[in-house]
């Protein structure tokens, strides 16, 4: 199985690859999301992955844009918890650092545990595997690096500090697609992702059009609204309710939309990956 | 007035900050957005200033949760379109530049443009105004930076190259927080923010809620869902909507909420900024 992913090996979405399809999977790694998406539709990948939403940044529009530009499915959900970890050289120390390098965002999320080491000089690297990468092929022995415990794995680098972000709650959501629909299975918990934009742009336009749902007892999982950026005044909807296009109840909900909508795509039917809930019981 | 932004002088932030309150508003830069509601809080700034949406990337759900964890009200918001300029020292030319420098999140926004310079050594950087301050601080003349046109009139650089960005469609919404509710007028499209939990998490209750909305004749402008980070199978709700509390209406609206929801918070009652709208007209 060949995954396209963005960023450079040991990267989280790799992570997230690995946890979903195995330790065997051959990742390759893609300079942007966009690659991810023309490996897939092009063959050159059987997968793509990428990050969809995270619990402190929110939804990533351009991946819902990409989704909705490319006749791709989701064919399957992740959720890894973002886990930050220092690393560094197997020579160096807490004490021997100097400096440490990491995506600005990951500096960010990581700021009281920097601080309490004014000492160290932070550096902004474009992203968290690549700073760890960097450490291995210079063979620096003052600088750290913020990554995921996997790119630390990846590169053979010591970790001298786990859990150093400071907030806990730091989970993101992955999909992955494909060129072919997710082969459902009845009795598996499934979700679909729809996305829409109503026919006319009337008041209580989108209180009908969740009526569709809530006349047949279905439940929503997430609702976003979007301005489109094709269209001023216009609004995108992405949906995410519990359900499979195998149950009729769900086959008419989607009919029902289509009616109702002047743009409707099922972006995918995919099992309903409760590993954060689970994880938290 | 005194308005907090976080950031760097010549930030994006203080850009909408200058937009919306005249040139010479006293920006405050801050490290982090928890400091720019700390300074609001404490009396230190008169209003904050934070990013709470951007068409590409989405909402920023922690300033969502800042605002939720501060007694602090929304007054006012204001659209800025994100316009990438590259600019140098006033001795450097697109020929003499050897780097360019910016936010990892910048750099990619014009990764076209940068691919049509294969010469050039890209450096990531904190922040977009943060890397123009730097090429002045230094003296540097081989290096570019790519920020906002403010930050180039700011710090004194020459614009080398407008519109280099990928997308053109790349707008963020600022909210502006206040100590104090904003002082609203009749006969001034004014908009509401609300957050909130439902009682019961039951199927359909979503519907119900918007129905709030919907039987009053009341326009939705925005929702979102999102996962309560600190209840698991809860979920949050951003909501926001055309009306003002001076109308009965939306008063009687925003009662029959709070009967129907664990958690209600009226985030901010402002004037409806359609700038962009206009603009596009």
């Amino acid at each position: 199985m060949i995954v396209a992913f963005q960023g450079v090996h040991g990267a989280y979405s790799e992570a997230a690859a690995r946890n979903l399809f195995g330790r065997s999977t051959h990742a390759v790694p893609m300079e942007t999301f966009d690659g991810v998406f023309r490996a897939v539709q092009q063959g050159d990948a059987d997968r793509g992955i990428v990050p969809i939403e995270n619990s402190l940044a929110g939804s990533i529009h351009q991946n819902y844009d990409l989704l909705l530009s490319h006749r791709l499915k989701i064919v399957a959900e992740t959720h890894l918890r973002i886990e930050h970890v220092l690393m560094a050289h197997p020579s160096a120390s807490l004490r021997t650092l100097q400096s440490v390098r990491s995506h600005p965002q990951a500096l960010a999320q990581c700021s009281r545990f920097l601080a309490r080491h004014p000492r160290w000089k932070v550096v902004p690297y474009f992203d968290t595997a690549g700073a760890a990468q960097s450490i291995i092929d210079g063979g620096d022995t003052r600088s750290g690096a913020i990554a995921s415990e996997f790119a630390a794995r990846l590169y053979k680098l010591n970790v001298l500090k786990r859990n150093i972000e400071n907030l806990r709650d730091n989970f993101t959501r992955f999909l992955v697609i494909g060129r072919k629909p997710c082969r459902l299975q009845r009795g598996v918990p499934t979700k679909c992702s729809v996305a829409f934009r109503p026919a006319r742009n009337q008041v209580g336009i989108l209180f009908r059009l969740l009526g569709v749902f809530a006349l047949r007892d279905i439940d929503l999982l997430k609702i976003e609204s979007r301005p489109d950026p094709h269209s001023p005044f216009q609004y995108l909807f992405y949906v995410d309710f519990a359900g499979s296009p195998l149950e009729q109840r769900v086959r008419r909900a989607l009919e029902h939309l289509q009616e109702m909508t002047a743009e409707f795509r099922l972006l995918g039917a995919y099992p309903d990956d409760r590993s954060i809930r689970k994880r938290r019981r």
